[in-house]
């Protein structure tokens, strides 16, 4: 095993694991459970996920830790903002810190387990409201990784500088099974198709021509 | 509230909590369950030690995630080594990446309780066997939180170029209560002595001239 990947469950994440697989990676999923609204639907997307691409799949109870924290996007948080998910009112969903804390987590279960690599599906339209994951904070998370685990292991961003938009693009071409994902926020099976992370999503499919195969609530 | 502490109950985190209420800061001191095999005596000492300086502390329950890292310090892995504390063998009871996840989740906790300083330990005695105690990993460390947090959280390591000699001289000063204290890395009430840990500490009481008030089995 060479390669750990962060898999949400989503559709940025479960791209970044085909285009590891493309590169004939051999490869952990891992996943958390950390108390957001829909992580139930998203973990359950990731283990599908992973099974269809025959890959372990691991999930890491976070539970615990994430009661520290205060998000919109948590159950204990108010209730999820509808618009577009680059607008300021997306900000309660942040959950302070959050892709640091994975990333932490994941490096050192690298180190643990000898993997080289830790991937993260971060990108261009996380850089609006989530500062965690950003290039400047990428770089600096990078070295911090690779000093703190003695040049054993280290990030990789392979859509950094790309959009949903793009990332898309890349899937299609690696016929990735989109249906199996799950992007909405909300607490329910059935995705909203109103809140911020359903609204970029759809915009991605839309630019790209295709029909998104996740069924909607309208 | 302006600053959190990262407090083990050792004799490192005291003395840092001593520096910071000189200092006049308002502090928050938090500690760890992981399931190292001394985990409830140091938890203890931290609880204590806040008592006595009368400050709020909190013990975050990370139990749940250290089961997948492994370690002979943890109670999953073997026995805990004796010998000094910067031996070789002592980096079994290295755990993969604590440190840096610990100081992310502590600048998770501290932009939730809008915070703005993270104070840590580390100290340059860590710096032989634990990479992510060392300066390179924590100036690293330090931007990715900065950048990850919206430049809203910091981390600070008052000792960073100390040893545990120097940072004892200084508690000494302080009058901070070392009787509170536990450094001893095994699952047992009173100090073996013989761990890498307990040789540190002594080694620093007797440099000092001081008597280490807390009581060892031999």
């Amino acid at each position: 095993m060479d390669t750990i990947i962060s898999l949400s469950g989503g559709m940025d994440s479960t791209t970044l694991l085909a285009v590891a697989i493309q590169e004939g990676r051999s490869c952990l999923t891992i996943g958390f459970t950390y108390g957001s609204k829909h992580n139930q639907f998203e973990n359950e997307a990731a283990r599908l996920v992973s099974q269809y691409y025959e890959i372990p799949f691991r999930l890491i109870d976070f539970s615990s830790v994430s009661t520290h924290f205060k998000s919109d996007l948590l159950s204990s948080g108010g209730e999820i903002p509808e618009g577009h998910y680059e607008a300021s009112n997306m900000k309660q969903t942040v959950v302070p810190g959050r892709n640091m804390v994975f990333a932490s987590i994941l490096a050192g279960i690298a180190w643990t387990e000898g993997v080289g690599e830790v991937w993260l599906g971060i990108h261009s339209g996380d850089h609006a409201i989530y500062p965690d994951c950003r290039s400047d904070f990428f770089e600096a998370m990078n070295i911090a990784v690779i000093h703190g685990t003695d040049r054993r292991v280290c990030l990789k961003a392979p859509f950094l500088e790309m959009n949903k938009i793009s990332i898309l693009a890349r899937g299609k071409q690696l016929e990735v099974p989109y249906w199996l994902t799950r992007t909405c926020y909300k607490a329910q099976s059935i995705a909203c198709g109103k809140c911020g992370a359903c609204q970029e999503r759809l915009e991605a499919f839309r630019i790209n021509g295709m029909d998104d195969p996740v069924e909607y609530e309208r």
